[in-house]
């Protein structure tokens, strides 16, 4: 059985995320979307909050799972026998970053593998921070999100629209 | 009319901005220099000192006026009825950032258009922040921003210089 | 009356073409297409060919006219006193070679400026030649450039679709 | 079953593309070598000679097929029923290109999906037109491609080691 | 005598730091590792410490020394009547902020020059910040640090292994 | 003694090269410029006149030789024992090219060292292959190549200024 992992802060998801869930559920067994206990970056949400709103807008998924982390992506990979990272790219700034990344994870661990796939033209302009500042001075974040994290940044954050 | 906005921090207004300013000037009917009043990034001068400087140092454009805004720069567009932004690009880093952005905004708003105007090659190299390290370690910035800056930073922060 | 020229090869003219000269006809009180008559670089069709297909999509844009020229681009806006370039920006790729034309251009004649536009998401994978690529191979195009071109392309080489 | 093609020129396999072959066969359950009949580009050798070089180095990976194609990659997917295109990324200039690319197929044929690969650091200066420039000129090619390669390329060419 | 400063943070120095420092002392007849005395950027060692490991891990190098500078790099250079800066160029990010921060430095000073080495492809994923990070979390760092900062940062941090 | 060798197609030797030769002869105790024979690429001068070309204007340039070879420039450089390689870098494609190249170079002899430059920010602009299209359609070309270049250009191809 192929298992991969995609992992990121998720804060919150976007519809660009949830389109390389799909699409990689698509071509793995199993895919477990790993969210980072990042709580060094203020993130709004917390990691429970985080993982819970994961996993309502991929309930629908039967083979994708919602995990959460600490520390570094390599040991949670070991820990759990996981040998594959999915990464989406959106521009050339990810791309020199995740290369940067997955070179230091291969050395990590030898025989960990990162394959990247394209998040749709769509999405390219698409961030969770982007979202937030969106958010943030009331703007209308219909089309960046699913309707869970409106919900959600209503209740936390409130908004004006 | 054509109206365009060049928005940005400008703190302070270097002279790669008065360039762009002064050619943007040429080619569109009013050009609104709008300052974003981003107090979480701890500007050296206030906004109001920043649209101060960008009005002495534009007195002579007649088509040009200076503005500020808070939130959402589409906001301040679709207020004002502006349905153009102008941009300088220096280099890659800049282009991807811009065209993410630019996407962004044309999503929030599909009639809004942004150009792209090269950066003179003589100032490339120039930022905000790095004309703001350079004064602050007594450092000549005279080639760098208009006098009416180097007076109002040495009244700011002082100087060896 | 601010007069701007859209320079390329439109061998054929593609909807990412097209959606550069209606925007930038938004913007500019003309537009001038320019088509380069570049016979070294073996093109599809004549010069005289792609001017007509040019007009026949662009003929309800009413301040946009079509020309050809021949050498250098800058002598052909001298000689019809245009100051303006419109270039339209799809990848890093172009960037770069875009920024050093427009560099080239602006030393060969000071009072010329470049503006650069984002070619719409939609298109960013558009270009002439994976059109006429795809199309050899009797792929579908329909999607790629305007009707009046697949009908001109069909004419001209024949296809399978 | 979830197979994968990873179409190139191979003129010849370099030792990078062997090592996308193996990683990628872990992966997928079937990775089917696709070498493109491209006569215009005047490949060294023949599209049975590249078959054939390609047979013999990945004998011992019983899921490596090897095949060939003429025209769109596209159109040889969905005659096969494949749906996922295997790539291996080096560098910026490959990210941009690549990109393009599988932007156009994915408009071309929705379902098919492109997951892009690292290609070890160790061969990250490696392509077929270096290797082909290192040894007309004498140089030792024996680290860039696989030993079948080298007596392929001697018999071919000739060359001084 | 051909002087050279490669400054930086090295906080800590890693193999790849020291890569370039033993290639560079190679091509000048002194090359002068600077320590940014940056204590507004929370350093994990003191400027002292630095310097200290530093001049342990190049003690085998006849032409190479240790200094710290604090302010602008051009000040210190002029100071000590240096006209050379070796660089380390490891990706495309890299390569933008150098050039710019190389542009900046030939204007402050217009005799000052920059040469840029590659970094060694085995150590092109690595950065002080990241040695950090995989430290922090218990991280085996052997491969990336000289054996003397590995000992360094135990006594500093603590770590698991 | 440190030897440096400036290789390229100098077809022809523009003012951005003759910059980098100008400040690569103050770092090094002697540059060779040399001219890549290279007749497939149907240069305009023949490797001679390049030569010729480059002694007139690097005449004034005490420790600046110039010669030509033909094949590998790591065989040249063997042979004639220098183990470093200059290059000027303009931009980005120039960048990944040069990366490219100087990987494989160091792969061929591990000794070889490159050293980047960076091109004045004037020429950045500027390119052999520009220089000539200029030229060729009766452009002005003397703020591009030193005035022995443009006199060369006339009597082989003659121009209309």
């Amino acid at each position: 059985m192929r298992v991969a992992v995609y992992p990121g802060s998720f804060d919150p998801v976007t519809n660009g995320h949830l389109d390389i869930i799909k699409r990689s559920a698509k071509l793995f067994d199993k895919v477990i979307v790993a969210v980072l206990n990042n709580t060094s970056k203020n993130p709004i949400f917390t990691t429970r909050e985080r993982v819970d709103m994961l996993r309502e807008v991929t309930e629908s998924l039967g083979n994708v799972e919602v995990d959460s982390f600490e520390g570094l992506l390599i040991d949670y990979m070991v820990e759990n026998d996981i040998k594959l990272i999915v990464k989406g790219l959106r521009a050339i700034s990810d791309f020199e970053a995740e290369f940067q990344m997955a070179l230091m994870n291969r050395k990590l661990s030898s025989d960990v593998e990162t394959v990247f796939m394209m998040t749709h033209s769509e999405y390219s302009y698409l961030s969770s921070s982007l979202v937030k500042e969106v958010f943030r001075f009331g703007g209308n974040i219909t089309d960046f999100v699913p309707p869970e994290v409106v919900i959600r940044l209503n209740d936390k954050i409130g908004g004006d629209k």
